[in-house]
């Protein structure tokens, strides 16, 4: 057995303590936010029968984890959080609607690993079941919004379509058997060139008017109200009116959350994941680019997703940000806090350490004692590579004269202090 | 495809919000502690190779979760947290040294479900590495009572026990080879009847007096003086009187953390775990008592286990609790937080609703809205079974007379109050 095999398995990382706290910076700032939307936080196992993963998720069903257990039953690993909520909802029918969960959870997909494209992955999201009306999708979207604005990313673009209206609007230009293909390349259209886009959807027997027009809908994309008049002017169908009809009241109801300076109304954004049914949306660093890179947020509606599990059809809205995008977003933008807890490292014989650090800890100083038995020199030498904020020797002098001898590890100066005072020193540096 | 098959996982939970909020707290008090120690979380991904999980684990092999990804090789989900750091320690050298890492986390065995024993189940614990000292073990056992007393389980016992110095306790015995397989059966002393245990002693071909003395080892076991004195008369190797003195030194220690009152000495201690070398210890939510249960915590010394993975031989001590055990403690022993956050719910059209809202959340008051065009009685159905607290209602009447009624679902006291003046009747009702 060789040792290079005792590695890390691809596409995951280690969070080490640096890492962590960045996660946990942005999962405790937007748990707050749904929190104060009335959201409260669930967890489910990290992994379900494959039957239920699989059923509402053909086109990611290459991408789960899966293995057989024990019992000869297939299980996989959770590629989201929707899938298993939707699961809980259908068993506990005796929750009272609509359900206002979040959750900040690691999912696994088997995908070929890209720059912040890991096959072990964060998200946070929520999700709001049990609800039909747009004023539950508004609800979800501003959430969104207010969990950027949150940690400090205030210029973001939220990009929202309708897969009902898309499907019309399609049917209406001749496309109508494949339309979900053709939505997976409309999903591309701003990430990719526009004549491999062109070949792709030659390849689905497209004609030129037809892909024209496609790419017109695009250009066409932004304000809602030029949006929705150019919409309105070309296409005709009685369904579309409706669609444009709940949007417009959407963007509306955005408008009094105050997140309406971030919309645009975009008919490139149809979502890869196929549970969504109507409502649809993205969330990108920047706002009206026409390059918009990789989304921060995706949701929208799934009203017939929880159906297939439970006796009734229960509709239901939500979102999932991925936290390795939006961690790399606020790193860029140098948002992330960098302060420090104080913390101390006592030198001493071993009680004579125990004793101080406990005095410390109990007034709330992370303390650390040497635990090696090492020489001052060696101790100095960790606490600066610790970035350890304060050291307390108490040696033999120090012990002689009854003092500790405190060194400001910043500045390099050190000070003699009366034994008996240690809690008055160290209480006021924690409150200068 | 039948809809029985969409059930979650046997042996597997989902977290709830009411059961979510328990983990939260328990993970929220014990890592204040660790970091008091100056321990820095950590996470590490669900799965490791399996080779590198199987490397030191024999015992626990077939309780491994394990499957072959599509490049054909063997993956498992950890079942401790304990090697996958020591693999983080091997691959990063450059880590200054002892490293104190805690983690509250996820592992998963498949072993059969029993009482709050579950396949995919939580963990707190921590790990020193890079220190062979006494010291060392001496400061994660204080801080496992720590974290216990700062729950208010102020009551545990320690039982603290030396694998070293069982072998050659062992040894004298007359027991050598299969000292390894006696250790398992000395494990469940506590737990099984002594006839059940005898007999499992007999089929190793330990003669009686053999066993007796295993007894004897037993119920010698208790104070530190008692039942070192009871070894050191009995006992006469060098390495046995080496392991007692380091262990008076460890006791001693543990005085000067102010938890000397919870330690037993216990030769019943001996760990399921291969990789422990030494000194080991579990905790109980109770001291000096014959039937112990089952730990809340165990841990010990692993020198043997980084060096597998490293390139040099690493020393390291930690330990690991059980989240579900303790959470049942505390519930038992009425130690659960109940306080919940003030919830408010405004009844308005959907505008109204926003606006009134948005402002509450502002000065951070956690705040729904009806998402369902919902009649009043229904609306104040719902809060009721949410528990909500106050309900605002702002129809057709309070519009028309500016002002906001403010329903205490508590008490079902109503008033009505100037609707300018929402924030000043919240922020009351927060500082009350």
């Amino acid at each position: 057995m060789s040792k290079k095999n005792y590695r890390r398995v691809k596409g995951t990382r280690d969070l080490l303590p640096t890492d962590f706290s960045k996660y946990k910076y942005v999962c405790d700032a937007f748990s707050s936010v749904a929190e104060l939307y009335g959201y409260e936080r669930v967890e489910t196992p990290a992994f379900e029968y494959l039957e239920l993963l699989e059923a509402k998720n053909p086109s990611i069903k290459d991408q789960i984890y899966w293995f057989v257990d024990k019992g000869g039953r297939k299980i996989g690993l959770r590629f989201d959080l929707t899938v298993p909520v939707a699961r809980i909802v259908a068993q506990n029918p005796q929750l009272p609607k609509p359900i206002r969960y979040y959750y900040f959870s690691r999912m696994w997909r088997y995908e070929e690993p890209q720059k912040l494209r890991y096959r072990e992955f964060w998200q946070f999201g929520v999700e709001l079941i049990g609800t039909p009306l747009i004023e539950g999708d508004a609800e979800v979207i501003s959430l969104a919004a207010k969990c950027f604005e949150k940690v400090g990313l205030g210029e973001i673009g939220i990009y929202i379509n309708d897969r009902i209206l898309m499907e019309n609007i399609l049917k209406e230009i001749g496309i109508k058997a494949n339309a979900l293909e053709v939505f997976r390349i409309i999903d591309k259209i701003r990430k990719a060139g526009r004549e491999e886009l062109t070949l792709e959807l030659k390849a689905l027997k497209l004609k030129d008017e037809q892909i024209r027009k496609i790419f017109e809908l695009v250009e066409e994309s932004g304000e809602f109200s030029r949006t929705s008049s150019y919409i309105l002017e070309n296409f005709k169908g009685r369904q579309i009116k409706a669609r444009i009809k709940a949007l417009e009241e959407l963007f509306d109801l955005l408008d009094s959350y105050g997140v309406g300076k971030y919309l645009n109304f975009d008919l490139s954004i149809v979502r890869g994941l196929d549970y969504y049914t109507s409502l649809v949306f993205e969330i990108y660093e920047t706002k009206n680019s026409r390059k918009i890179g990789s989304s921060l947020c995706g949701g929208g509606r799934y009203d017939e997703l929880i159906g297939i599990y439970a006796k009734e059809k229960i509709p239901a809205t939500g979102f999932a940000m991925g936290i390795d995008r939006i961690i790399e977003a606020l790193q860029t933008k140098k948002l992330l806090p960098t302060e420090k807890k104080l913390r101390v490292l006592v030198i001493s014989d071993p009680k004579n350490s125990i004793l101080l650090a406990e005095k410390l800890r109990k007034i709330g100083i992370a303390t650390l004692v040497d635990v090696n038995s090492r020489t001052l020199s060696k101790n100095l030498s960790f606490a600066n590579k610790l970035k350890i904020d304060y050291v307390i020797i108490y040696k033999e002098r120090e012990i002689r004269e009854n003092v500790l001898r405190i060194k400001d590890m910043k500045s390099g100066k050190e000070e003699c202090i009366d034994a008996a005072k240690i809690d008055q020193f160290f209480k006021k540096l924690l409150t200068s």
